[in-house]
C-alpha cells in the first residue's frame, strides 16, 4: 500500500509505509473507514516539502502529506449511526479533544489539543485508507463529485472567514489576495450576501481567473491602481463593508482599514510569522472589528450543502488533476507557483 | 396632473387632485422633486380599496394611493448632495422623526412617528410628481431598471428579514407562504447565504412560480405533504436553521416551530390582527429565537446592489404592467387575487 | 446508605436504595465520586411529588429526588485533570451526548440525549454519593458555601436567561414573577449590566422578599398597579429593554411585549403546558426578539466566579435549612408552598 | 463672563471671552441653554494646554477647555419636549450630522462631520453658560450629583468599551492601565458583567486606587509581576475574556493577545499616535475578536441610569476639586500629573 511520503525536506517518495500508527488504524466503535478518492495539494504540503517546517510544526521524521480528501466508506464501527458502507464523503483533518473546554463551547478549532492531518507529527491522508471518527466525516449527495469534495477542505477557510464577518445582505467587501484561499473567500462572500466583491493581487493572472468566477467580483490590480480609489467611487464614497486579509503579507495587512467603511470588518485570516503593524488610529475611527480566524469549525457539512444547492461552485478552481503514481511530480509542479493554478488535485486508484 | 383616487371604500378615480399638501409640494433644502415612472401594486393598496382601512388606519378622506416606487429626479434643494436633476432613483416610502430616540439608535422603521406614504392621512404616489428628502431616495445604477426599482420596496422587507435572522452560509429555510413577499424573502433567503429554501403554500399555481426562481428553492405543497416530513431528511434530521412566517396566517404562525432546529430562528413577517398561538414548549427546548419584523430599515441601497450585481433577479415576480391610464382596471385585476400573478406595475407616462 | 426516594405520587420515604444503576456507580476514567453536602428542593422536584409527573415525564417506579447540589470530591477517575479528592464541588445535573450535533456547537441544553437527575428515569441525588463526570463538576473557592453552591444550579436559570437577552450595560428590565427563579433573575439581570429591574407579582411578601435583594429593584404588585404605568414613566416612556417571563402563567404571558421598549428583548423563562397567546402585532411594531431558553449552558463555572466575587449574593435566598433525616417533612413543607419562603436546602450528614 | 481660555500652547487665562459664535449662542427651537456648575478635566484639556495640538487638532487660535460638564436648564427652545426650565442635566459634548449616513445608522460617533468641545476650533464649556441640542442634553435624577454628572462623559468610555466587548455575566477581564479611563473601564466591566477585573499599571498608588474600588479588582503592578502568571491561574488556566487596552502606550498594546482567552475579545480604547505591533499569531490560534472604539455612542443616559441606580460608583474617583477663580492652578496641578489624583473637577459660580 503506497503513500506519499515527505521523507524530509526537499524529498518526497511514493513507497510502502508501514502501519502508521496502530491506534490510528484500529477502527473504533464510533469510527469509519474511508477509500480515499482524490486529494488536494495545499500550499502547507508544499510548504512542508521545500522547507521542512511551518512555524514551530518541524518535520523530524518521515510524513504523509495531504489533507483536503474525499473518498468512501469501507467500514464501519459499532456506534456509527448516520453512515454506511458504500457512502461516498469528504473529511475534515482537525480533531479536538472532545472534553477540552475549547470544544465544549464549540469552538473546537481553537482547542490546543487538535491534531491535524499532515501536520507534524501526524500524517496526512495521501495514501490509499484511513480511520476518521464519523462525527467529522461528511456523506456527500450524488451531485457533488469526489473532486469538489476535496475542495471543501480549503473552501470551509472561506466560508468560516465570511461567517466570522456576519455578513448582511447587500453588503461589500474586499479580499486581499487571488490565491486558493482569496478566491474561496471571494465565493463565500459572495454566497453569504456581499453585493459585490473587489479581490486584489498583483499577478493579473490571478486576477484574470477571479473575475471570471462571477460577474460580482472586480479584479484590482494593486501594482496598477490605488485600491481605495476603486473602492470609495464604487460604495458610494462609504467603503467596504468587510475586508479580508488572505495575502498573509505584512506589507497588505497593514493595509487593512484603507478601504474599511466606518462600523466596517476586517477578517484576518492569512498566517502571519511576525507581528504586523497595525494602524490602530484608522481602526478607531471607524470603529473597525477585527475577527481573527484560524482553520474553521462546523463549516464542512454547510460547504456540502451549498456546493450541492449551487450557491458556490468551486469546479473553476480546480485546474489540474493528477494520478496518484505522478504525485511527486504533481508536486514539483505545484512548488513552481504555477500562476494559472489554482488548485490542483491527486486521484487515487479506486 | 391626474392622480389615481381612493375616494372611498371600492370607489378609485383617476383624476385631476389639488396640492396634496402645501408643505409637503414645497422642495425644501434637503429635498428631490421627482418625476414618477413605475409604481407597484402592493396588497395594502387593494386592502384600502377593498376594504377602506387596515386594522387603525381608516380612510377617511380621497387618499392616493401607492408607495412602491421608481422616477426621475427633476429639481433638487439647495443642501442636496448626493443626488443631480436627471438621476433615476427609487424612493422609500416612510419617514421618521429624525430627533426621536428610535431614529436615533438607528431603528427608524419603529419610530411611532413614521409618515408612510399611502396610510392614512398621508398620500401615496399614484401621481405625477412627489417631493421627497434626499436621504429616503437612492440613485439606481444604469442596469437597474424602473421596473426592478419599483421592486425594491417589496424586496426590501425580505431582505430586511434576512438580515434579522442573521443567516449564516449554509444555512437551511423554510418560508411558508409563496405569495409576493413569500417569494422575496426566499430569494433573499438565497442571497444571504442559505443553502437550500423549502417555500410552502396551498396554491400549486404559486409553488410552481416560486420553483422557477432558484434550483435551490424546494416548493412544498402542505395542502398535500406534512412540512416536517420533507425539511427533517433534507436536513439530515436536524430541521430547518430558520423559519420565515409569511402568510399572516394565524394557522401557519402556530406552526412555526415544528420545522426549526434547535438554536434555530423564526422571523415573523406576516401581520396579524389578532393574538395568535404561540407553542412555548416547542421553542423553549429548541431554544428558538424569534425575530418580529416591521417594514425595513437602512436596506434600500443594500437592494440597489444586489439587483446592480446579479445577486437578487426579481424580473421574474413582475408579471404584468398597465399604463396609467389603465389603473383603475389594474387594481379591479388585482382585487381578484389573480394566482399567476405575483406583482403587477404601473407605468407613468413619462 | 438512605436516599430521598419518591416511591410514587404523593409517597415519599427515606430508605436504602439499592445501587441504583451498576453502569452510574462506576467511576470512569474521567469521572469523580462525590460526597454529597447540601441539595435544595425545586419546584420540579416537589411537583413530581405532588402530581407524579411533569408533562412527558412520567414517574414509573421509585425514583430518588434531588437535583441542586454541591459536595466534596472522594474519588477521582484515571485521566480526571482538574479535580483532586477533597475539593470542594458543585455539580451540573444533565448530561448530554458529547457526539450529538447539539453538543458539538456548543448548545449541549438542547441536546435532545441528555439525562437530567431526578427527571424519569433518571435519579436525582438525595443520596449520599454520586459518580460524576469532571467536565460537568466546578471546584468551588474557599469563600463558596455549600449552601451557596447549591444555589448555582437555579442561579444558572437566571445567569443563562441574562446572557440570551444581551443585555448592555444600563438597561431597565422587567422580571414578572417573584418566585426563586424570578429572585435569580433579577439578580442575574443586575449582574449582567442592567441599571434597574422591575419585578412583579401578586403575593406582596414575595415583592417585599425582592425589593431587599438591591436597592436597583422596584417591586410592582401587578394586582394593585399597572405595570406600564409603573415602567414608562421610570424609563423616560421609552420602556424596558428586557422582558424575563418567568412566571409560567399563560396569562402573564401574553402581557410580555406591553412593557417593553422599541427594539427590545423578551426572554422566556417559565415553563407553559400548552401554547399561550402572542401579541404578534406588539411584537411587530417594537421589532421585539424574543429568546427561549432552556435550563443553561456553560454557565456554572460563571456562576460559582460571581458569587466568589460578590457580584451576586444568594444568601438571602436561602430561607430554611433541612437535617437529611427530616427530608420527607421538608417536602411537606416545600409542597405546601409557603410564601415567605424562596429556598429550602437539605443537609446531608457529613 | 469669564472663560478659561487656552490662549496658545502653555497660556491658559481666565477671561471675559466675547460671544464665541453667534450660531452658537442662538437658541434653536430644539436647542436647551445651560447654566454650567461642575467641569471635570480631562487629559485631553491638558494635553492641549501643554503641547498645543492632538494630532491633527491645532490650537491656532484662543480656545475655551473644558467638555465633562454638568449644569441646569435655564432656557428652551421652543420644540423642546422633555426638559425644563430648572432640569439639573449633563450633556454629551459631540454632536454630529444628523443627516449623515452613520448618524442614521445609529453610530453618530464615527461621523466625520461631528463637532466635538475643545477640539480645536470647537470652544469647550469652561464658562458660564451654553447652548445645546436637547437630544445630548440628559436631566439627572436627585440622587446624582453635579460632581457625578460631570464624570459621566469619561464613565462613558468606559460603558461604551464594556457595550463592545459584549461581556457575558460571569466574564473575567483584565483592563491594561490604572488611568482615569482604566477606572472608569474596570467599574463599566463590572457593572457589564465581569466577575472580576485585573487592573494593570506601574504605577503602585495608582493601583492602590484602583483596588478600593471593588473586591473583584485585582491590581497587577506589571513592573513586577507578569500578568498572565497572575491571570492563568486565576482563570483555571483559560485566560481573560475580555482584555482592554487603556494605556495608550505601544508597548502595553503589543501584549494584548497575551492573557486573552481562546474566542477572547480585545477592545482598544487608548488613542495611539503610530501604528502599533500586532501579533497576529496570538491572534488567530485564540480566534480574537479586537474592536476598536471611539469616543461613544448612546451611552450617556445608561450612565445616568447607573449612577441613579448605584450599579456604578464613580465619586470615589472625585480626588480634587477646584472653584473656578483657582481654575489656571488646577489645570497646572493636572499638568503635573499628581499620581494620587484620578479626577479632577472645577466648580463654577452658581
Amino acid at each position: 500500500m503506497q503513500s506519499l511520503v515527505l521523507e524530509r525536506k526537499d524529498e518526497l517518495s511514493l513507497r510502502d509505509f508501514p502501519a502508521i500508527d496502530r491506534e490510528e488504524e484500529v477502527l473504533g466503535r464510533r469510527d469509519v473507514r474511508i477509500k480515499m478518492h482524490t486529494v488536494g495539494i495545499c500550499g502547507s504540503d508544499v510548504h512542508y516539502y521545500t522547507h521542512g517546517r511551518i512555524g514551530p510544526f518541524v518535520v523530524n521524521a518521515p510524513m504523509i502529506l495531504g489533507h483536503e480528501a474525499s473518498g468512501t466508506v469501507i467500514e464501519v464501527g459499532a456506534d456509527v449511526a448516520r453512515l454506511r458502507v458504500g457512502d461516498r464523503v469528504c473529511m475534515e483533518p482537525g480533531l479536538p479533544d472532545p472534553n477540552s473546554k475549547a470544544t465544549q463551547l464549540g469552538m473546537y478549532n481553537v482547542d490546543p489539543a487538535v491534531r491535524f492531518w499532515a501536520t507534524p507529527p501526524v500524517h496526512g491522508i495521501l495514501r490509499p485508507t484511513c480511520v476518521h471518527p464519523e462525527a467529522f466525516t461528511f456523506k456527500l449527495p450524488d451531485n457533488v463529485s469526489f473532486a469538489e469534495a476535496a475542495m471543501v477542505e480549503p473552501l470551509a477557510v472561506g466560508v468560516h472567514a465570511a461567517t466570522k464577518a456576519k455578513i448582511k445582505p447587500g453588503d461589500n467587501a474586499v479580499v486581499l489576495g487571488a490565491g486558493p484561499i482569496g478566491m474561496v473567500t471571494a465565493l463565500s462572500a459572495l454566497a453569504a450576501g456581499c453585493a459585490r466583491v473587489f479581490v486584489t493581487d498583483l499577478a493579473e493572472k490571478k486576477l484574470q481567473i477571479a473575475a471570471t468566477l462571477s460577474p460580482a467580483i472586480t479584479p484590482v490590480n494593486v501594482g496598477a491602481q490605488d485600491l481605495v480609489d476603486v473602492v470609495k467611487p464604487a460604495t458610494d464614497g462609504w467603503g467596504a463593508d468587510v475586508v479580508f486579509e488572505a495575502t498573509g503579507s505584512p506589507h497588505a495587512a497593514k493595509t487593512v482599514f484603507e478601504p474599511l467603511a466606518p462600523g466596517g470588518c476586517v477578517v484576518m485570516i492569512g498566517g502571519q510569522p511576525d507581528p504586523i503593524l497595525y494602524d490602530a488610529g484608522a481602526a478607531m475611527i471607524r470603529e473597525a472589528r477585527v475577527e481573527n480566524i484560524f482553520r474553521y469549525a462546523h463549516v464542512f457539512p454547510r460547504c456540502v450543502g451549498m456546493l450541492s444547492s449551487g450557491a458556490i461552485d468551486v469546479k473553476p478552481l480546480i485546474t489540474r488533476t493528477f494520478e496518484f503514481s505522478d504525485s511527486v511530480q504533481a508536486f514539483d509542479i505545484a512548488a513552481s507557483a504555477p500562476v494559472a493554478d489554482v488548485k490542483m488535485q491527486i486521484e487515487l486508484p479506486q
